[in-house]
């Protein structure tokens, strides 16, 4: 039988007092010399009471190790050959691992050269990245956006019902769930959104997401092919332009006005756009709503040309003034409206709990589509949440932090009015948690977020709101987190920057 | 001014004593008459004093109505000519409101006969259909799959720690949350998976998904673009295939034998493919485990073409007998392989819970990913299993889980080699939740697991884990759920089963 020299045996370093036991330090060690070609196919390895002895160890462990060893295939034993490195083993060896993470042995493996081929990723993610980095989220202090009270949470009422879900877990809510969602949870938000929001729908066309971004994301990839036009508003959200990047849609951004999305504008630049995404109650970030002859308008072109709309009525439940303005699903006879909706701003985001209504006869679609990605949602959350609608925990913290909010967004209006009247002018300030205000042209929003966040405010740029040039220059402010104070002394570092920044501009101008 | 005449003006049908106030009724009366068309543009509408007699209401009400359809666009008031339906509203009618939603009025309504166009969704739907539905999942009784044995889940202990954290809910733990994970837990998950999976990576390479299969789809839109060929072991998992099938792969089925997936095969087959699904600790279904020279043969070939592994680790907490198998992560130097663990086998489902661990330089393109999708996992089940691990209960809990699988798995193989011994060959039983055993050929194994399933039994037909055919015929019995008594009972029924179709069998040859 042929024999393969293995010369000299190379040295094994075990590490004594070291956690790991010395079996499968042996264990790795053989593995790794395997793996990266320091011992060949074929290879003798000394016996186990010769390496007991040479390595001054107890047999027991040396025996483990070839135990498994050879259980993994590594080893091979032939009678009158002894034990040998398994023949089957590609001769071919793969670059050695990393010194870091192997340990003293490795340290003496010899790098081969080759290099790996490139590293390919896919399209999608590099499609995506049409929606750059949003270094505004991450800003602190007062005026961040999309954040709802924390505070105010009832977090006593919340902690109770989920301690009961949680100790009552029965083997059918720890098993899998359903794609669309638990059947009483889907029951409670179609009640909610069918008063509150004159959406239409049976609980059947409910699904269950994790916040209005899976939804979106869900609605992107049922929906929208790689290439296919999607229309965005301008300005818009930029989440939702990461959500039909991420499938490849091409953006279409379509401008906004008093109005709302300019749908003859939308039809004149891409007819046949696949689906359009829209804030109609609250637009973002403008915070107009979208007035009946749009609506209509909208609905006329997608039942016409067979898009989709993809409606994202995110913080709608908070309209201060007149009465709730009704979804735009509830008025669709054509089955074209997908309505997102979400828990973030009126419970919180880490619950990451939202819905989507879906057409009946796309349920199939979404639902298989759901199974293909995260099956389903937490159930616990789910019948926590159920009940604390059910209970009317819901309907009560929505009505206090609506009353909250008014009063935040009144003082911030009025603040805004007084220190800054001439310099920053409001659109809008009748519904949701922000407040944009316009800047006189030329004045560069970003420069003054940029100041504003030196001092701690965070001001996020109107501009970056807008997918193609020219944007108009504003700050989008936003009060959920900010109480009276926070307000009056935001508003006061605003005019600061502001003046630093327009004060700049003066100079430019003069010189 | 010029005016439309208004004609004989449609009766309003209000229901008295219904919870939808009249001022709301009167609100979707005119939205809808207007949106249907049977209000025209320009039509003047009676004077809110004459409404209120008519309808025999107090006028608040009507002044209410009123004020909010101004608000929104659909009245306009003329000095001189009165209130009318807006001009701007467009004459073409979208499709009239299903009745059912709109009340007696709607039905008075007139029906354009237009078609809505054609209803188009995204071809990756069609695409996943691929894999049908999966009948087989939805089985009760004895040898469910993918169940563990939620009876024994130490649920106190669970709760506790849940109740724990929801009560001491903070604004960081409400608020948004990092798309790669709650850091503690991924430092846990980090040392649990070093320790005992052998996997060599940094708490920065860990990222949190919602269970096993929300790693795969993620693995699968990040790395493969549609029209990629993806290995994937025949027989395989229909979860896995799946995912890649939902990102438009075309799946390249590679033969599974007692070392695991035939590489040399694979490569013959197709040496480009850009990624590879694969089961090396316990191949699911067939429960064998991958041996060092398949790994390396795979790794190699990895290296060399620039593919990616995604190693699925989904039950390898359970293996009995020899130690446990290192990961296939654990032995890759070129950073090829993402490896996908979960939660749901050793905790439960519902939790959905699961891990990747990224190629440190894929962690950006998989956070980016993360976050247009569904942004991060929700935070408070994170943080309560991070402490589940750290106080210990996790690793108490795999332990005892450990020893109750091996004992229902020795127990399933007793009764199966007594009482079907020549029948059902086993293929392998040393880890995992579910057994696999060979029907001699001919035997149809979906007639059979449909006669068990008549019988309350739950045989998953191995053939339906081919994704070509011919495939092999067996059964696929898991144990999560079964105790000693089900199994015997469980195993006698499968008997009968077996008997009847392979009695049919014989029958048809007789003739």
């Amino acid at each position: 039988m042929k024999r393969v020299s293995g010369g000299f045996f190379p040295p094994i370093a075990l590490e004594r007092g070291r956690e790991l036991p010395i079996y499968r330090q042996l264990y790795d060690w053989f593995q790794r010399a395997i793996a990266s070609g320091q011992l060949k196919p074929g290879q003798r390895v000394p016996s186990t009471r010769a390496l007991a002895e040479e390595l001054n160890v107890s047999r027991i462990p040396v025996l483990n190790a070839f135990e498994q060893l050879h259980a993994e295939g590594y080893l091979q034993t032939f009678v009158g050959a002894g034990t040998c490195v398994a023949r089957s083993i590609p001769q071919e060896t793969i670059a050695p691992l990393p010194t870091k993470l192997t340990g003293k042995a490795a340290g003496r493996i010899a790098r081969p050269v080759r290099r790996a081929a490139k590293r390919k990723i896919s399209d999608a993610n590099l499609s995506a990245k049409i929606v750059g980095p949003q270094p505004w989220l991450n800003l602190k202090g007062a005026f961040r956006m999309h954040l709802p009270a924390l505070e105010q949470f009832p977090v006593e009422v919340w902690s109770r019902l989920v301690a009961r879900h949680a100790r009552k877990l029965s083997k059918q809510t720890m098993a899998y769930g359903e794609p669309m969602g638990y059947a009483p949870f889907r029951e409670a938000i179609a009640q909610y959104i069918g008063a509150v929001r004159a959406v239409r729908c049976e609980a059947s066309q409910i699904m269950v997401v994790a916040g209005s971004q899976q939804g979106l994301q869900r609605s992107a990839r049922v929906l929208v092919n790689p290439g296919d036009a999607v229309w965005t508003e301008e300005p818009g959200y930029f989440g939702a332009r990461r959500a039909f990047a991420s499938v490849g849609a091409e953006l279409i951004p379509v401008p906004v006005d008093e109005e709302g999305l300019m749908v003859e504008e939308g039809i004149r630049r891409c007819p046949k756009a696949r689906a359009v995404y829209i804030t109609p109650s609250h637009q973002y970030p403008l915070g107009t709503t979208m007035s009946a002859t749009r609506r209509m308008q909208l609905l006329n072109w997608a039942s016409r040309s067979g898009a989709w709309i993809i409606e994202d009525d995110y913080d709608s439940e908070y309209r201060f003034g007149v009465r709730p303005i009704g979804s735009l699903q509830g008025l669709d006879s054509d089955a074209r409206v997908i309505y997102v909706g979400t828990f973030s701003k009126v419970m919180f985001p880490a619950l990451r709990m939202g819905y989507l209504v879906v057409p009946a006869d796309l349920t199939p679609a979404f639902s298989a589509a759901r199974d293909a990605d995260d099956i389903f949602s937490p159930t616990l959350y789910q019948a926590a949440l159920t009940e604390f609608i059910s209970e009317g925990h819901f309907a009560r913290h929505v009505r206090r932090m609506k009353i909250l909010y008014m009063g935040r967004c009144r003082a911030l209006v009025e603040e805004i009015r007084r220190e800054l009247g001439d310099t920053l002018e409001i659109v809008s300030a009748e519904a949701g948690m922000h407040v944009t205000g316009l800047l006189p042209a030329g004045v560069n929003d970003a420069a003054v977020s940029q100041r504003a966040m030196e001092d701690g405010i965070s001001a996020m740029p109107l501009s970056f709101c807008y997918l193609k040039r020219p944007a108009r220059n504003g700050l989008v402010l936003g009060y959920g987190t900010s109480d009276g104070a926070q307000i009056r002394d935001g508003v006061r570092k605003l005019k600061a920057s502001l003046e630093a920044v327009m004060g700049r501009r003066t100079d430019r101008a003069r010189r």
